[in-house]
């Protein structure tokens, strides 16, 4: 008998008919012999509804009674899911996150979670009942409640599989699993069955939006077979697992991009020791995230470029506090391009094969792509190129490494987690 | 320094606009020197809305995640109302049941308040702080979330002024208090400024909706002055308190009437001794809800009638019903009436004054109204009559008694508690 964790995320959960669909999928789960516990995220566009009733009270509301009204989404789902369940002949509980308890810090909005007891599950699935979860949502040793911010259904996901060690934990979203690259651009993009967790790291962090980057994180930590699937298919997904268990040749696993990011550069800063930190203290200090930092020689004697990432919509911020900080130290000048895209190709087959980088720069260079920064991983390459030649970049690389082609690996054992798919 | 328990029903509360016009109010009353707790409803409609939902999933919803979904709606409202409070510059937190704690029994959807721990409560307002709770909800030993029924809100609101000896627990609503009837029936319907719990006891349980029963048989048990007051105004509304703060010359308080009910007879019933018990058990095994019951002698020999009323809602299953039992006991006919309606008087002066009853029956007689039924208390008398006379009826009892004059009492002084309004 396993013990599964699925998640659903909101558009699995948008209506109740929907809500019924997932109930009657995880009963038939269950039927197959597994003990099943289900995190659900508040259904389709409650979170903004609530987010939306804060904002006509609060310009910047109060963090602990936002995370008081937005807890309430998932408690809704859980709540009609086991009454799905229960109409289905099943029987089912739904738990929050103080009651299960999902101890957090004190951080609200983004709280991380501490400790998770699993008495009061492991008792009810003991009694044959599945057992439904708030995701999202956490508890405070004071009994406040807390979120985690994006993704934090994912999150409570994984954190409850470790916590049970469960077989697998199971994220059913509304795409057939990872890509080697986005098929919405690339129309032979391949469903990829394994991947390591460093992998799907790296390509969360470089846009992959399927998963959440923390979750992953967790899931490495301790180990859990992540399986992220479809809500709407019977069939297989991708598998997230330790690199051992994972036999291919490829070299490149995915090819991933990001037009979420805006370049900034400051021309001729007088090079003397500390002006980094005089650049980047006022920027993290305005809460804005810096991607990639490359620094170059400037056009004058003793001087030095300064070019990096921000997120677009930092991007008017950014520029505006750095034409401060350039006259303060001096620079001749603040130039910005928000028309660019970060292109990577992520692979653990990197870390044995030299060269990869290098071919990477060839296929640009074939397709007449000029590459205006770079940056690079033990697994990863990034490069950002102009925004216009973003397609054409991922479908060249997509081809060159021939990720259409099913990887050569020697066949394992299937995991014994995934006899209930 | 008074501490003041306020409840705000869900039309007060339906819109971020309403939320923040009591949040205003709220915060007037906090700095004319008084410890404010606050206890709201679901925005109107939500309520509504989630149960529409959960009947979407199961036709009979399991009661337990019912309690765990319909809670949500009040939850919402507390998020909203703290973050207003802070909005103006004041100090706010919210609470759950939970979290106050407010201990429950276990029965889901109509739980009972077995106890309410105060210190957490205390504690915020000492520190100078709005505490706003969710009514309607509580919790169970095992930390199920209950709710308490219709009319729940009122309930904990004075249930919380009991636990924390409040100086006075304030039911804002749509109207402008307890008035001596229908204001839409009777133009110069007065509005009552003391009344005593009994009577507002009798009232509610006739069919006045202002205040729910249970709420006031609360206020009654523990000596909590209850004020009904309007939302939309400042004025100064109904205090529901004991009897003796109370000294008028009223013999009748108010008239009430409910066209809710429907007339039952069973005719020529044998007379034998447990003949009561086979007709009204089953009837209370079905769930129906008998008000009034009368026996007269029947038409024929060592036969009785048997007269009662239910709601109307019931009438069509209650008349099936009794048409099975009425062959079994060997009873000739039964025979029925919707159209009927309960017109009532109430007032605690009818203790010491005979001859009230006989006075309502003379008004009757002098409009021409024919009385069906009478059921009488130390406090109430109530006719059943035909329902198109029951706006007649109601004027020419409120004229007749002159509830339209002030009563005449002494000036007691106001009560402290009165300070803040």
């Amino acid at each position: 008998m396993a013990l599964i964790v699925q998640k659903f995320g909101g558009t699995s959960v948008g209506s109740t008919d929907k809500i019924k669909a997932v109930a009657r999928r995880v009963l038939d789960c269950q039927q197959q012999g597994n003990q099943m516990v289900v995190v659900l995220s508040a259904m389709s566009g409650e979170t903004d509804r609530l987010i939306g009733l804060a904002n006509e009270i609060q310009k910047i509301p109060s963090l602990r009674e936002m995370d008081m009204l937005l807890s309430t989404g998932e408690q809704v789902t859980i709540a009609l899911f086991a009454m799905a369940v229960k109409e289905m002949g099943g029987d089912a509980v739904s738990l929050l996150g103080d009651q299960v308890r999902i101890q957090t810090d004190t951080m609200h909005t983004k709280a991380r979670i501490k400790h998770i007891d699993t008495d009061r599950i492991k008792k009810h699935l003991d009694e044959g009942r599945v057992v439904t979860i708030a995701g999202f949502q956490g508890v405070t040793d004071d009994g406040d409640i807390t979120t985690l911010g994006r993704g934090g259904s994912d999150t409570t996901a994984v954190a409850l599989a470790a916590a049970l060690k469960a077989d697998a934990c199971e994220i059913f979203t509304d795409v057939d699993g990872v890509f080697t690259t986005d098929p919405n651009i690339c129309r032979n993009a391949r469903k990829i069955d394994r991947i390591s967790y460093d992998e799907m790291l790296e390509l969360a962090s470089l846009g992959a939006k399927v998963l959440d980057i923390r979750s992953v994180g967790l899931a490495k930590r301790y180990g859990v077979p992540l399986h992220v699937r479809s809500t709407f298919t019977d069939n297989e997904g991708t598998w997230v697992v330790e690199e051992e268990k994972i036999m291919e040749s490829m070299l490149v696993s995915g090819v991933t991009y990001n037009k979420n990011e805006a370049r900034i550069t400051i021309n001729n800063v007088p090079d003397q020791p500390g002006v980094a930190a005089k650049i980047f203290l006022p920027i993290s200090d305005a809460g804005i995230i810096v991607d990639m930092i490359i620094q170059n020689t400037g056009t004058r004697a003793n001087t030095t470029d300064m070019t990096f990432t921000v997120l677009r919509n930092d991007y008017e911020r950014a520029m505006k506090l750095l034409k401060e900080i350039s006259s303060e130290i001096g620079a001749e000048s603040v130039t910005g391009d928000e028309d660019i895209a970060k292109v990577s190709i992520v692979g653990v087959g990197m870390r044995n094969h030299s060269g990869i980088a290098s071919t990477m720069f060839q296929i640009m260079a074939k397709e007449n792509i000029n590459i205006h920064m770079i940056s690079t991983s033990e697994i990863k390459v990034s490069c950002i190129i102009d925004e216009k030649y973003t397609e054409l970049a991922v479908r060249a690389l997509h081809d060159a490494f021939a990720l259409d082609k099913e990887p050569v690996h020697e066949k394992l054992p299937e995991p014994d987690t995934t006899q209930h798919g």
